[in-house]
């Protein structure tokens, strides 16, 4: 059996009594490392599950998913996964080649940024389509999420801002440190784009909420304002969201918002001049 | 403290191990029960939490809403929630409340239909926004979620549709015993709907996805077809819930759910003829 289990935002107790009852079954236990972290180093993990555990890398799933895939049609296999195991189009490849080679596989949910997102104090079902925003380079700046936030914007929709992540990139042989973008490198890109397409999608005024550490018991912060008033501010170490508030918002998240307000004089005003509430 | 825990989706052992510590910490534990069900009884958490629980009705929530909150002043008090705690707009009036009585609050996230949905092979970053449809009756027949339907479907994005659940709804004094909307119904209101509001925003050849019982380890159930083809699928006990693929779809969407497919053969001619891949 291969299972495939979220291990939920940050903690090592953040995985569900099935999931760990699962991984305390298996021979061997892999980690996925590159879409996400958790906020623990590995070792902890290892000591919670009692395990050791196999740190998969994009290379070893993309070269030898056979490998990993072929050994759960007569092992029990846990394939662990920040978030929900859905969250990232690699893992969809995974269980689409255990089906075709028969292997059956179990899936066990956790939470994710995807659902999580909701303490920010919006309502999920306000929520238009979730984009991601790349690290820029000189010479490599897509802008496809420009287009998403004015599909979304169009309507009222808020839009969650997953934001990049590059852990052991490869750059002529030579693996790269980590990087985790931080919502003010999110904020410039997103202003930088916005002065080059200048369709008034969202301006350096428009309502924002930036989200740091989502889901940790000990440092989780949420902070509301304008992006201008966001990228000044000091949001901590990684994983770092965004979110743009749409314009079709209910009383209830207004009020919510509110708490996380930067300066909350401001924050009347900007609710007052944009929110017909 | 007052806790709120996510309880995930389907059995007792869903919860996460930190939501679990927390209850065991709890002087009193209540089990909301009226924006949705676990698939397990009220006994079955009991034996495995070790703590007797006081069931939360909507009534109790929202007329005894501050009794239970002071109460979290000098006591660890638990409020447990199927899915994750940001699901419903009622969990979300408590912690508003909470924040302004100053009582300390802990979120413990869990899966939810928001992103488990994933397991019906479809990205989550192309699903727009989420709709609800309500049971009609002879004279109440909301059908706002076609606009949003709409909405979604001029972008080709999926819909993820939630169905409604009544429990403990009090008519003329009397409770009338909880139902649970089933896909099939679902379908007959949409088309019903379809052939009112007559906009072609899906018809009865679209298609979409049935999934019941999401998450359960024994007894999940997914299939993909057209409207029709679903309609007289039986896809036996609650919770169901209801997807309408939208144009925007990614190869690896097409081959996820071609392993759901009512009918193999009709869902390739579907493809081919509705989809451009």
């Amino acid at each position: 059996m291969l299972y495939i289990i979220g291990l939920g935002l940050c903690e090592e107790t953040d995985i569900t009594v099935k999931g760990l009852e699962a991984i305390k079954s298996c021979e061997k236990v892999y980690l996925e490392a590159y879409t996400s972290i958790l906020m623990v180093p590995k070792e902890n993990l290892e000591k919670f599950y009692g395990k050791e555990l196999i740190i998969a890398d994009r290379e070893m799933v993309e070269s030898q998913s056979d490998e990993i895939l072929l050994n759960a049609n007569s092992l029990n296999i846990a394939f662990l996964v920040v978030g929900d195991p859905f969250g990232a189009t690699t893992h969809t490849d995974l269980m689409i080649r255990a089906r075709e080679l028969n292997i059956p596989v179990t899936v066990i949910h956790n939470a994710s940024i995807m659902n999580a997102i909701g303490a920010c104090g919006l309502q999920l079902y306000n929520f238009g389509q979730t984009i991601s925003i790349p690290f820029f380079t000189d010479t490599w700046k897509p802008d496809s999420f420009y287009d998403r936030i004015k599909e979304n914007r169009d309507l009222g929709l808020h839009t969650l801002c997953l934001l990049d992540i590059k852990v052991k990139e490869q750059s002529k042989k030579i693996y790269e440190p980590p990087r985790y973008m931080t919502i003010n490198k999110a904020i410039q890109q997103l202003l930088e784009i916005e002065e080059t397409r200048n369709q008034k999608v969202y301006t350096a005024e428009s309502l924002a909420i930036g989200i740091a550490r989502l889901g940790s018991s000990t440092d989780q912060q949420i902070k509301v304002g304008t992006l201008n008033q966001l990228l000044s501010q000091d949001f901590g170490s990684p994983l770092h969201s965004l979110v743009i508030v749409g314009s079709r918002v209910h009383i209830l998240e207004i009020d919510f918002m509110r708490f996380f307000a930067i300066d909350k004089q401001s924050y009347n005003e900007i609710v007052k001049k944009d929110y017909d509430i």
